[in-house]
Formats: structure tokens, C-alpha cells, sequence
């Protein structure tokens, strides 16, 4: 593999570009050097809590700037994918405020009460209570199907592991003994058509960059794409020598892609 | 069935003696009549959420009293589990604060951090953050056991039917791939063996009477008690005539005892 051959990247947010509130070294002179040799970029994220504008603010407050059109969150592509599916569904969503908001700027309809709504909307919920969740199980009750924007057990928080959508989806599905529709996030295929049809770029010409075997090596490589797993979140090296799953290359974080750059030799 | 023969009464309480904050129509004045009659009284609950000092001040204020002694809930039985089961035990808890003052009252030790907890202990929780509900996922993280007051999936609440204790295990076992180690509510043996303990009532001298066909009627035919179904709660007649498990008796609620207990007839 060489960097020349390659036209579209897709990075990771969460352990790849940054970590909590702050940048990881080196990640803001990786996306100016990747601008300088005009590759196109994606940041594709299973965050599902915040919506684009939001995270375009949190990247320019780390010096990166970056389009709308250059941001797929999980609510976004989740967003496109009921715009699609089911354009005319009144959705009722348990997660923070960032989905909703996300939702309405595709013009999705969100259902005034949980007992009319058609489909519920499942992601992070990080100040959740249990009226929310109760209002989620009646709409479930009341025959809404369930989507949910991803389903990752947990994320570095800033107090430690945190519980992610999974929790939230286990207690609906343990409630009302109904499945989970459609999982948007990675690893899903619903999730690399997206990022594909924005780069316009073929799969083998993209490379997909990240800190997560299970979603972001395992969608990269489902999707006949080359992928880079950087050591930077939540995988170290000693996990990621003993996966199933091979990424190309492994790198101890973004930043090695300046020097990468600028080399004309295989990688690999 | 003679009510001349029964001893010993093992009285629900949710749908059976009150719903909500309402007292069923007539349960003061049966309540009164078994007295009158001298039989042996045990209130027997799933609530977890709630001790046993919360639960006699609400008897109360229908016109109903009850010694401690007398009320078994599934908090009461859960304490008295780990008592017996485990002593040592530092407890983390997921619920309303009425369990942990029950745990205490039974000088249960509370463990000051979720990760040095040995079992984590889950009840309904009407006011659950997702801090907490994190807290409680670290706890079993840690290595902490789950114990579960009871299992129910929902209870009729003020606005409809409301998440039970199942929303809560759902979550944290989702999240952990942990099964839960011991449920403790009807109509687990551990529940009637309690009941069947204080009463000092031989199990067919008794009866379990209940608004329940999951819970009340199951753990009375499975202790080989006798058993009456009561209308006034979440079972309708149309629910119980199709039920494979039939009770002895159904009264349309647990007012018929005033009269039943005057006669000398066979009920059934």
C-alpha cells in the first residue's frame, strides 16, 4: 500500500482525533498536511448524541476545520437512512439533544407523544432518567420499531468506562421482548455506503483510520477498503497483535501521517 | 377449601390491598376480619424499592396495621438472603433509597465505592440517573455479583404502565455479559420459605392471595399452598380463565373475605 494510491480518508473522532475534550498530539497537523496533498476527507464517527454542527464546533476549537459535509456522525447517517427508508415515520428518540437536532436538520418528523410514534431512535444517553426510558418502552409498546445509532457497549469517559447505547438497548429489548431493527454505526454497511457515496471515491483508493478493531478495522475491511489502526484509544498493541482481524498498518497515533506523507515507498 | 382451614394468610399488596396510593375498596375491613378471626397475617410484596418502616406507614394511612413483622418485601427477603448467604458481603445498590435503609436495617455493609462492591444489588429505581446507572455497570466491571429484588417487567403506574426492575437488569446485563446470580422476588422459593418462616403455618394451611398469576398464584401452587386470585389489580377474569396455572378461588377482590370468613361452607 502506498499513501500515493490512496484518495479518501476516513478517520475516526473518539480515540483517533481526539480524546474526551482534548485533541491527540499531532492529530490537527495530520488533517492540515492530508489538505496539502488534496485528499478528500471524512470524519466518521458512531457518536449519535451530538449533531454535526456541534462536533464541527468541538474540531475547530482544536484547530481543525471541517465542513459539514466532511462530518458522519451515526445521527447523521442514521438521519439519511429514515429520510430514505421511511421518509413520512414520526420518530421518537431516547438520547441527548444532539440526535434530535440532528434529525430535524434532515427534516425527519419527531412524534409529539411516544404512543404515536413509528419508529424510536436509540443512542447515548448521558443524562438519561427514567422517565425518558419509560417513555421509550411505551413507545415500543405502542409498536414503534427500534433503530438504534449504534450498539458499542462503552466509551472512555471522564471517570472511566461508561456505559454506551448498548445499556440503553438492552433494557428496552429486555422490557418488550422486541428486536432492534436497524444498527446504524459501524460496522454496519449502512454506515461505508455513506462515507462512500460522500468521498466518491472507490473502496480500494480509501483507507479507513481508527482506534477500534470492531467498528473501525471491521468496516474498512468488509468493505474492500485498507485500514490503519492507530494505538491511540482504546486498543493497545498487545490487543490488537492477537485480533482476528489484521489492519494494514498500525500506527501509534494520526500523527505519523505527516512524515507518511511525504514518503513515496510502500507502506506495506 | 375450608377458610376454616387455612391459618395463615399471605396477602399481596400492589393491585391487592392498595393501587397506588389508594386502598382497595373493603382491604381495611378484611384485613380487620382476618384479625377478628385470629389468623396469622404475612403482606408479602415484590417491591424492593421501598422498607418495611415506608411500607407500614403507608398501611397505615388506609387504616391498616401491620407490625414490621408482618410485612415481607422483597428488599426485606433480599437482606435477609445476604444475611444468611453471605455476610461479609459489601453491597452496591441500583434502586430508591428505601432498599438501602432495609439493607441497613438488617446491618447489611453498603460498600463506599462501586468498585470494591462484591454483589450490586438491583430494584426498581423511579428516579434513576445514568450516573448511576454507570456506577452500577463499574460495579459488576469490578467483579460484583448481581442480585436482582425481583424481575418484573412493568408495574401500572401513575401515567400507564411503568419500567420494572427487568429495565434495570436488561441494561447492566447487556453492558457486562453477566447473568444475574439470584432473583429474589415471587415466585421464588427463597420468597415463600421467608413468608412460610414467620408465619410458622405449615404450607397446606396457608394461602397466598394475589392479583397476580405470575408471581402470587405460581409461588403459592409451587409451595403447595393454597391460592385466590384477586380482579382488583393487573389480572383480568378473561386472563385468568385462559391461565395453565388456575387458582383455587377468584374473588373479585380481597373485600369478599368479610363475608367468606363467616361461613362454614366449602369454598370450592
Amino acid at each position: 500500500m502506498r499513501l500515493d494510491d490512496i484518495d479518501g480518508f476516513i478517520i475516526d473522532l473518539d480515540g483517533t482525533v481526539y480524546r474526551g475534550g482534548q485533541a491527540i498530539e499531532g492529530a490537527m497537523e495530520a488533517i492540515a498536511s492530508l489538505r496539502k496533498h488534496g485528499k478528500r476527507i471524512i470524519f466518521l464517527s458512531n457518536r449519535g448524541n451530538i449533531s454535526r454542527v456541534m462536533c464541527q464546533e468541538k474540531l475547530l476549537s482544536m484547530g481543525i476545520s471541517a465542513t459539514a459535509d466532511e462530518i458522519l456522525l451515526s445521527s447523521t447517517v442514521t438521519a439519511g437512512y429514515l429520510k430514505t427508508n421511511d421518509p413520512q415515520a414520526k420518530v421518537w428518540t431516547l438520547g441527548d439533544s444532539g440526535l434530535r437536532e440532528e434529525l430535524l436538520s434532515w427534516d425527519i418528523t419527531l412524534a409529539n407523544t411516544p404512543e404515536e410514534a413509528d419508529k424510536l431512535v436509540i443512542t447515548l444517553h448521558e443524562s438519561l432518567t427514567y422517565k425518558e426510558l419509560n417513555q421509550a418502552f411505551r413507545a415500543v409498546n405502542s409498536g414503534a420499531e427500534i433503530i438504534a445509532t449504534n450498539a458499542d457497549k462503552s466509551f472512555p469517559g471522564e471517570e472511566g468506562e461508561s456505559i454506551d447505547v448498548a445499556g440503553m438497548i438492552g433494557a428496552i429489548v429486555a422490557l418488550t421482548g422486541k428486536e432492534v431493527k436497524a444498527v446504524i454505526g459501524k460496522p454496519s454497511p449502512i454506515m461505508a455506503d455513506a462515507a462512500l457515496r460522500c468521498l466518491g471515491v472507490p473502496p480500494e483508493n480509501c483507507i479507513v483510520i481508527g482506534d477500534s478493531l470492531l467498528s473501525d478495522i471491521a468496516i474498512g475491511k468488509r468493505a474492500g477498503m485498507r485500514t490503519a489502526l492507530v494505538l491511540s484509544g482504546s486498543t493497545s498493541i498487545q490487543d490488537a497483535e492477537s485480533a482476528k482481524e489484521q489492519p494494514d498498518v498500525i500506527w501509534e497515533s494520526i500523527a505519523e501521517l505527516v512524515s507518511l506523507l511525504e514518503l513515496k515507498e510502500e507502506l506495506v
